[in-house]
């Protein structure tokens, strides 16, 4: 399956959650199978934290996609493309091609930088719907997403119960925790604390707040995987040690990686510090904090979920203690407290986290399932 | 109770596990109660991270205790220094008087900074032992101690068998598992990487790696607290905002302190980052990860713990997450494994790894009866 970035231009003003606006922005998006003759088939794909608009498929002369859920969306696969037609779109703020942070604010000519206002997922969902207008599409067949995706699944029945048919919402949860929200502020403070970062006007200086960023990164990744699966995959085995050479003296160093957990991390916040944007980090994280559907309902998510009107699948995955199956149950309990149509799947999976953007048969059963028995009206 | 620090010269060179030595060291130590005759009553106790000698009682003009195991040590307490004479130790390479990275090197002339040797649990306990040595005292009553404190306890019960007659081995683990290795690697790189940090000679700059070591503490602090107590006492409850106000709007900021957890957080951070030395706690961190004593077995604990001939009191919490009740019954299984006395106890308390230093009935009352069954020959 061949994958085609597009964008398109907004120049109407967005009205924003905060009180400011934005303007002349584009969203970049992908789309992969055929709208059907009556827009009765769209699947919107929501993105979390560090993933694109570029959900599946390859682009011309690649042989493997890097797609980041290749794995759920394709002819044949869970969520197919022979039968729906499914929109992965980048959220505004993010820094794939979308309106963000480093590019220029029309009301002033420079770079945004921090000035970029800070977004809701409630945002970007209404910049979602904008995006479907242009489409055509009244009417999503679905909406899913995992982990802050699933989040803006969720928002998605509650601000447009009329234009969502089905919610998937994977790995998710109704807000954050107090544990959320701390590790978020860790890797913020990471990135704000680092000389470079320059009040997050740092495009000017010609900086990048890589150290900030790996710091970030290596605590994200923490939190994605399972205990389990870090002691399986990793556990105390020290780098450089040959399976005959388990027993290598340590090096006795606190600055050399000693331990090939330690080498892993470093790698990764490496990898990310190179492409991930320092302000994108910082809005993406406070999104994810500010999400609460029932705060304006005094913490009754009943309530508050009681506008949805679509059907849902809530998926979790047990050694998930980011995002753990008991705030998915909340969402279950919330929307069965409102007689709604909920079909939930906790998954034994080892991963954490991560389990949602990885093949787990039991997993991927359920969402094939699920969208097998979703109607496509003619 | 009155404590009154003391401070000892050693001019012998102190062998160190990492084939450097140390010579011309001083470590700093606190006394509570009265050596009997017999030398017979000796508690040592064994500190963790952040702690230092300064265990118990208070200082002249005091009124209150800021000793970090007041709460379980003084006269009438679970360890009782009407019947024990206790001992604080404040360990090699820490920051509160013994001889750290932060004094010169007599080999030099210069600030020891990062070339002060990377030391381990058991250097630390040799240390200890020198100390014992010049307080005339050839066997303990029992050695004491939580979290990194408890595996000095272990190490003395192996390294020392016959010097220890009991070990009370709280909040700890027999190694530090993946997990836990990351989280101290992401805070050492936070160090590391703030430019503040000179490459560990920071000193003779003029500077202090505030940003890494307050980074460094939010990290700690977050794993130290279980997700429970943490939505219990913080949970999404906004800073200034009053009872009859609990739905003021969002700041829409990345920068500012929004929820409460985050200014907790921030205080918690700069208050570590004015008096905890940022070398001091790379070798701590260091000397957590290297623990190990099934190491030279194989990984086998119970061949590990084979030379123990102590008897055990091994206590665990169980929203510990980050030295789980798990990790205490491996160590309860090595023993058992060897025929070993062992009492264990495992605490339901919500307060995470912090509950060690908390005040819990049922924890206190245990390590009471403990001490209460601890035989001090005359």
């Amino acid at each position: 399956m061949i994958a085609t970035p597009q964008s398109l231009h907004f120049a109407a003003k967005l009205p924003l959650q905060n009180g400011a606006s934005l303007r002349d922005y584009s969203l970049s998006f992908e789309t992969y199978g055929v709208l059907n003759e009556a827009r009765s088939n769209a699947v919107l794909i929501c993105h979390a934290l560090n993933a694109s608009h570029h959900v599946a498929g390859v682009y011309p002369g690649q042989d493997k996609s890097e797609g980041w859920w290749d794995n759920m969306i394709g002819p044949g696969k869970p969520l197919d493309t022979g039968k729906f037609f499914v929109i992965g779109v980048n959220n505004l703020g993010s820094c794939f091609g979308s309106t963000g942070p480093m590019h220029v604010n029309p009301d002033t000519g420079r770079i945004y930088g921090s000035d970029f206002p800070v977004l809701t997922v409630e945002d970007w969902v209404n910049a979602q719907a904008r995006l479907l207008d242009v489409l055509g599409i009244e009417t999503l067949a679905a909406v899913m997403g995992g982990s802050l995706g699933g989040m803006q699944a969720l928002s998605w029945s509650l601000q447009y119960p009329t234009r969502v048919r089905h919610a998937l919402v994977i790995a998710s949860a109704p807000n954050l925790t107090a544990e959320n929200i701390a590790f978020n502020e860790v890797a913020r403070r990471a990135i704000q604390t680092d000389p470079d970062f320059h009040a997050g006007h740092f495009y000017q200086h010609g900086t990048v707040p890589k150290r900030g960023l790996r710091i970030a990164r290596m605590i994200g990744h923490i939190t994605y995987l399972s205990d389990d699966v870090m002691n399986e995959k990793f556990g105390r085995q020290l780098i450089a040690a040959s399976q005959d050479d388990a027993q290598r003296d340590y090096f006795f160093s606190t600055l050399e990686a000693e331990f090939q957990i330690e080498s892993y991390l470093r790698h990764q916040g490496d990898k990310f510090a190179e492409y991930f944007d320092a302000n994108t980090y910082l809005l993406i994280t406070r999104a994810l904090d500010y999400f609460d559907p029932a705060r304006k309902h005094a913490g009754n998510l009943s309530l508050a979920l009681g506008r949805a009107t679509a059907k849902f699948l809530l998926v979790s995955f047990t050694t998930d203690w980011r995002f753990s199956p008991k705030r998915s149950r909340e969402i279950v309990k919330a929307l069965l407290d409102n007689k709604r149509d909920v079909t939930y799947a906790e998954i034994a999976a080892p991963h954490g986290h991560d389990a949602f953007l990885l093949d787990d048969a039991r997993y991927m059963g359920v969402v094939r399932s699920y969208f097998e028995s979703v109607e496509v009206p003619t």
